[in-house]
């Protein structure tokens, strides 16, 4: 499997919810954030942890952890936390493509506010990783992945935009599967028709939740966002919290239960790992219904601790 | 409260015990280590997570999680690592006096394997954080302090010293106590003669673990190592982990019991945290062995979850 990505390192603190009032922020999503706004909201944050992040990168991880293997494609700068980010891909054997380096610009960070409900509201600061471009693909790894899997938080430049269309190519060219994630209702809604785009003419697994698929829609329901999805992609993930997820092709929706969780501490990388396990069944040959199932453990594993990569061998887990 | 001591940022990483056989690692220690080998140790480890520590520090935090004023006193540089250790000071309230910067030297960080057993081993690249001198000290701030604490670890290097002394000087001048910890019996054996004036001539308070006490007497019974520390200082607080601790004074020694945890998950900033209960009492003019009490409370939250601070707010944990 080959991410690319934001490669972000996460700022994770816990705070209530009087604190995204006062600095008004909308819970469960993700903002983009300036320099300003990333000093302010960092200086009224309680303490805090640091660990890689990133959606795509978490996801390869979620890979690795699962017995397959990975690359990630993503930038980050010469500074202590682009160092950091390597090193957690390269602990856990997922292959680090970083691409050209651009210096002066930092590591990009996302502070993540995590809720006594366990939401996750997230600011980021891309710094260095949205400056992705077409020059930084490394095009033979894209063209050996089974599954290239592109992360839509990225999708907001016009650099990056062209960079998701070229890796397509170059993975169909070589006769692999385009997979993206919608990744956040809000960037759908910038880009809508890039997007409905990017995924009639460009990709073979479309991951999202309940509220991406209605935006890139703009459908009030579910059921109607799932109908004109299934017109314009052959598979689709659709994740819903403690409902579990939906799977939907020309053939019909299947309904998979959510894996039961004790006690759901931060959800940070739920969707990231339920990709994970969804496409690791899918290069494994599994039913789809098993590709839900091994998305569902991933995922519940992530959300029973702080952080959003497992803490475990999913492989272990899942067998 | 006034804390001084090697500013630094831990990477904690979980491994098995075969990781530290491999590196030639003590378990429970503290190791000094260069750029090669933090390079090579690093690398080795798998994902880690990084957040502020510095055994200083962290003691200066659990008194701010106490309800009690502190400051900390400590040196880092103009990186990623030194922002975050400045953030997490700010963040619970401790005043932080950074000392003159030095370029080019970057924030320490020390490198903490924790093993299944919940052993912490450590591995130090100082950085500029051991570049501390008599000319960092912020010497108002230490004639306001109650009590000045001074961490072991940092006494290593002539310049430490000097300012240890100077800031010993400063505290007595200005009526106030000085308390030290000796922080490693491996720091104690380089500099024992050293410690031992240090402690005759400038310490009011002593904290330290069993094996360090037996180390800076060169005694082989802790029963030995508190009969000579009773000559020597008025007050000392031993941590003998599981057992509990001793309060030591001319009267006599009482022994304390450890405050009982569910399950030990990682032993870093025990000691820390020990003495942060234990000098909020002394300054909120508790009995001693109340003082011992509020030291056990605060180091059974720390052991009972990874990372060297208070994840609760320890003034209502002990109420």
């Amino acid at each position: 499997m080959v991410g690319i990505g934001n490669a972000l390192v996460d700022v994770i603190a816990h705070a209530d919810d009087s604190f995204l009032v006062e600095h008004q922020l909308v819970k469960g999503s993700m903002a983009l954030i300036e320099t300003d706004r990333a000093v302010e909201l960092y200086r009224d944050l309680g303490s805090a942890v640091e660990m890689s992040g990133g959606s795509a990168a978490n996801t390869m991880c979620g890979v690795a952890s699962l017995g397959g293997r990975a690359a990630y494609i993503g930038k980050v700068s010469r500074d202590d936390l682009g160092a950091v980010f390597g090193h957690d891909l390269h602990a856990v054997g997922v292959a680090f493509r970083p691409g050209t380096p651009s210096p002066d610009t930092p590591t990009g960070r996302c502070i993540i506010v995590v809720t006594p409900d366990a939401q996750r509201t997230m600011n980021t600061y891309l710094g260095v990783s949205s400056l992705l471009g077409a020059a930084d693909l490394h095009e033979s790894t894209i063209a050996d992945g089974d599954v290239l899997y592109m992360e839509g938080y990225l999708f907001d430049r016009d650099d990056a935009k062209a960079a998701f269309r070229r890796a397509a190519d170059v993975a169909h060219a070589a006769g692999r599967r385009v997979s993206l994630t919608l990744s956040d209702s809000f960037c759908v809604d910038r880009h809508r028709e890039d997007f409905r785009q990017l995924v009639r003419e460009h990709v073979d697994i479309l991951f999202g939740n309940g509220d991406e698929l209605c935006a890139l829609y703009e459908l009030g329901s579910l059921e109607d966002a799932m109908e004109a999805v299934r017109r314009e992609c052959p598979l689709v993930a659709v994740t819903t919290g403690a409902d579990g997820s939906f799977v939907v092709t020309s053939d019909g929706t299947v309904q998979v239960a959510a894996e039961p969780v004790d006690r759901v501490l931060d959800t940070t990388g739920a969707g990231d790992l339920y990709a994970a396990g969804f496409l690791y069944g899918i290069t494994s040959g599994e039913s789809l219904v098993d590709c839900a199932r091994l998305g569902s453990i991933a995922a519940a594993e992530v959300i029973s601790h702080v952080g959003p990569r497992p803490l475990v061998e999913l492989r272990t887990l899942v067998r």
